[in-house]
């Protein structure tokens, strides 16, 4: 399908052609927002709904109140104005792109590699700052804040927020500090399109009277409609005058503001109470229409204004870059052996952080209501609670993305991990794929952050079938408490284990047959790259046992003697950092069982941070696809040393 | 020095004498005031102005309001209270000693193996959930009250907080979702006593108006005096017909109180405005003035109450179990050395989160208030902030206990990273050491978290000297981001370095000689152990080469190949967990460098949780003593092998 924009030109034009701001500004945000479309689906992911409700705010600040498009951007005191959650970005490289700030080569790339990251990224031109990992932006504008004063600096420092993001309690820890330290030169704007996801926030976690929380840690508060320019521009005018303590405004925002079956509440109400253009492509019909709004639209107002042809521009389709895949999604059968699991267990129950659609949760959601716990998106909040949980004798399962849950929680765990008593942690969205989102997104360091505690267990399915096995296991019958690895995106192939095989403590299962190579890898992203690779190998006469290894960090020593007897080439490969994964923990078990002075043993895995790009982008950047594998194994087995060794 | 505490059948006694309530409870919250005395001063350390302020509220809790006195303590249907700051435990401890809850054998024995932890710990009777980190109190009472409520159990859960602690954001997100979850079987009590660490609160970070804080969350609130124990009774009983919501009461406390010289703001005044009561043992001129000053207080009650003699009882000295240590700490040359190179070098600013004095800060902060950045007990919000200052060009030193700083902010720090720009972590009580306070401030999980980034490299200094080249280089020199571990506690003996050493990039410096065995290690309190196991090895006929290695994920490849020629065993001694610190890297490294297969490599480390107690109590324990070291040496040389092998 053919996608078109509105070409930088177009905006050089319309800005030369002396319009009145209250004509300028809302055309200006009509163009980008068919610019947006045209970035999503080109990409085939994105977020439109928030780039949607915040569009008009970012129009109006870069178009018309920061003095970057005076100054320029590589001035010191430049205006700075970044969006704290960060997935509204399709829509500032839109505007970013209007004022030639973005090159159009990377405007054609949204989500490849060396285009613009799926969050944003300071590589890029115009972003300020990395986010994406919700609630940390107003901390940090504060720090750029100090920053400019400690150097005598000027420029304004601006920072969006969302309004579901306003659930993160670094979020209050900011406020407070702010005030405090006597911070004035921050202001933060409040996207509050009062949907997070594809629900409302007050059927989550309601955020209750905002103005009074704000004025309640000493903020001045404004609020208005982030949609209307008049009332934009004079609550920034109010807050120029304001100069003894920080400013907030709640711009009350409509979430796909500008596509009208995009806006809530129809949105919603066309589909049974679900926001759809949260995250994810339009698919072709919805595009088509999307898009004929917008350009007639944006057509008549260039007939009103006598502002001449609109030139459209409709570039080559980009290769799209996917590898081959599968129907599979391994998270489904999680979420299925959950509900059937229910049926006979009572005494587990499930957390989730705002994420229970991607989490494959809905199902349980629906059917066990009583046992299904939202937090909203505040990560530690439901891991402490999931301990208080514990402690009466449930077994508590929390769900988030892998970088959350891992990362942030971090102390949390560890504090819960002390009592001793059984959670199980699915982290969702490990590894390297999808790539599309970018680093924030992209979790390589989960197996190593859970690894460091004592007392747990960490797993990963290569398929459904192991998926239902590991889940049932985590639940009913582990001792300790289980960290589950998912990878969130369809399985590039399904993974076939043998039909005799068995879930047994500590053991992996041979896929292919070789002696003298072995090559242990997890999850279906990897085991499709291993398996390939393989089958390059096979063809060039060499062999290579793949093993399908499910336990990351806890092994079956005597089944590890047996199954490496005679192997000459180890190689790990993981869809982690080659530190701390399941490649450090076997080094130090062969280690001690004496077997590794025998063989040479090789790690791969994603060194530095995750490349953002298609899923054969990013693995090739990481010489982690079937080629790259087949290379390192042969220049290793042939006896000569790879290129690429291990970093520390 | 004698120390002497009042026996349970004392209070046995009074509780049978019939007193009126509001005779009972002030009388056996002085008692339990005198035992708390007696505990931290046995102990050599604790926190006696929290468990004072506290005092009343919890005897007011477990002799009058739960229903655990008479239920016991296994019933499911009990009322469950705890404290989420947790270093209020001592003050807890005599309460539950007075009922006989916590046994006399492990009351005698804070902070001492199989005694009483610094922190509360499950395994205590009474003890009810682990805490000592803060922040996370109120969601984990949100989970239990789900639990109960699940389960179809009766009780009460009453969660105390500070004040201070109510600077972690994690406390407002647990506000936000018990609202939300219709949790109305919480109650909240703060113990609100203007005071965090050494200072007050509006000093550090304001909490504003609080009461509109939590009412701004949707909670019912109430306020009382927290030593009035009518107004204690009051505020319960109107919460008990608060049915719909969450209920949490402020109390207003006093610091110290029961002891006038420990009671703000005379405490303050009289020590330049510096609270001295906030952790540690008084000395003993001030011991045995507060000791006085509660017993002639408890002996005017019981004369006046007619409850005749009042016995005291004087238990042996415990042997104090303290190595024989230094005057040195190496964090005061950290300090030093910052005060020292912002004479010259502009362009670094130092960040706290409430430790400036623990984090020996105070001469930073008096001499550049400009640069010197208060964020209150607020990690994340810290960490952040670092990440916006660095983007203006400075280079921010962040400053925390490392549990705090690695586990709390770790995907603060993965976003920081992520933008390339160098930032300094002093993580602060790294190690086992000093075991006292318990696993909640033991920090055996930090270089695996910091070693888990790509672009973060970690030190650790032997001693002052090194410290302060270790500074140098971080601030001034490192290309990337530097994580610099330092031991809170004195040296146990000041390492010495040759007089020639130079510190370098990614090379140790061997302190004993040795050609076949080697160890490698780092830090005072490892250094130590490991030159005392180096001697017991010799006077047995044995060498073994104590190498320091400050780089604990970063090597000069070349000299390591040269340091290793001919060994042929090579140990690690770890001040951290075996899995994840410089035992993982080296072992990596040599694989990588082909000089694995020529030797034995072995690593000792923290297995499980840290213990709590005295520094040899907790080494011995975990077998990491100089005798249990030299053993393991011993029994690998010896051509034997250890008992103890690595666990995976």
């Amino acid at each position: 399908m053919t996608t078109r924009f509105i070409p930088k030109s177009e905006f050089d034009r319309i800005r030369a052609a002396q319009l009145k701001t209250d004509q300028l500004l809302p055309l200006v945000a009509k163009m980008c927002r068919l610019n947006t479309l045209f970035e999503v689906k080109r990409a085939g992911s994105g977020h439109l709904g928030s780039s949607y409700s915040a569009m008009d705010i970012v129009v109006f600040l870069y178009h018309h109140y920061m003095n970057v498009k005076n100054i320029g951007w590589d001035n010191p005191d430049r205006d700075i104005y970044y969006s704290s959650k960060g997935h509204d970005v399709p829509g500032q490289y839109a505007v970013l792109y209007s004022l030639g700030i973005v090159p159009e080569e990377k405007f054609l790339k949204l989500r490849r590699l060396g285009g613009l990251d799926g969050h944003p990224d300071l590589k890029i031109p115009g972003i300020e700052a990395n986010t994406g990992s919700l609630g940390m932006g107003i901390s940090k504008g504060r720090g750029i804040a100090f920053g400019k004063k400690y150097r005598g600096r000027k420029g304004r420092v601006i920072v969006m927020t969302g309004d579901g993001e306003l659930q993160e309690g670094q979020n209050f820890e900011a406020l407070q500090s702010t005030v405090q330290q006597g911070c004035s030169n921050l202001t933060v704007v409040v996207d509050h399109n009062k949907l997070q996801s594809d629900r409302y926030i007050d059927r989550i976690v309601s955020l209750g009277d905002l103005e009074a929380k704000f004025k309640a840690f000493g903020w001045a508060v404004a609020r208005a409609n982030g949609h209307d320019y008049a009332a934009i521009a004079k609550v920034f005018a109010d807050f120029e005058k304001i100069t003894d303590k920080p400013k907030v405004c709640i711009f009350d925002t409509i979430k796909g503001r500008g596509v009208s079956f995009m806006e809530h509440p129809r949105a919603l109400q066309e589909n049974n109470g679900f926001y759809r253009w949260h995250a994810g492509a339009p698919d072709d019909a919805s595009y088509q229409k999307a898009y004929l709004e917008l350009w007639e639209s944006i057509k008549a107002d260039f007939a009103s204004l006598n502002l001449g042809h609109l030139e459209m521009r409709e570039p080559e389709a980009i290769a799209k870059g996917l590898s081959k895949v599968s129907d599979e999604f391994v998270a489904v059968a999680y979420g299925k052996t959950l509900v059937e699991l229910a049926k006979s267990n009572k005494d587990f129950v499930i957390l989730d952080a705002d994420l229970s659609l991607d989490c494959k949760l809905r199902e349980f959601e629906d059917s066990y209501p009583e046992r299904f716990i939202e937090c909203g998106i505040a990560e530690q909040d439901m891991v402490s609670m999931a301990a208080g949980i514990a402690l009466q004798g449930l077994v508590p399962v929390c769900n988030s993305f892998a970088n959350f849950l891992a990362a942030r929680t971090n102390e949390q765990i560890y504090n819960l991990l002390s009592e001793g008593k059984k959670v199980v942690f699915a982290c969702h969205y490990a590894g390297l794929i999808p790539a599309g989102p970018g680093k924030s997104h992209q979790s390589i360091r989960d197996i190593s952050l859970f690894s460091a505690f004592p007392n747990v267990t960490v797993l990963q399915a290569a398929n459904s079938i192991e998926m239902d096995m590991i889940t049932r296991y985590a639940i009913s019958e582990a001792k300790e408490s289980v960290m589950i690895r998912l990878v969130i995106g369809p399985s590039p192939q399904v993974i076939q284990l043998p039909s005799s095989y068995q879930f047994t403590f500590g053991r992996g299962v041979a896929l292919t047959e070789g002696s003298e190579n072995v090559l242990f890898t997890y999850g279906s992203v990897m085991l499709n790259e291993a398996l390939n690779a393989e089958a390059i190998l096979r063809e060039k006469g060499k062999n290579l046992r793949v093993i399908n290894m499910p336990w990351l960090n806890r092994f079956d020593k005597e089944w590890l003697q047996t199954e490496l007897r005679g192997v000459k080439n180890c190689f790990v490969l993981e869809d982690h950092a080659p530190r701390g994964g399941l490649g450090d923990r076997l080094m130090a078990t062969l280690n001690e069982l004496d077997v590794l002075k025998g063989m040479e043993f090789d790690v791969m895995g994603v060194e530095g941070f995750p490349a953002c790009g298609t899923p054969l982008e990013a693995l090739k950047f990481h010489k982690l696809d079937a080629e790259s594998v087949a290379e390192r194994v042969l220049a290793r087995i042939g006896g000569a040393k790879a290129s690429h060794l291990r970093a520390v």
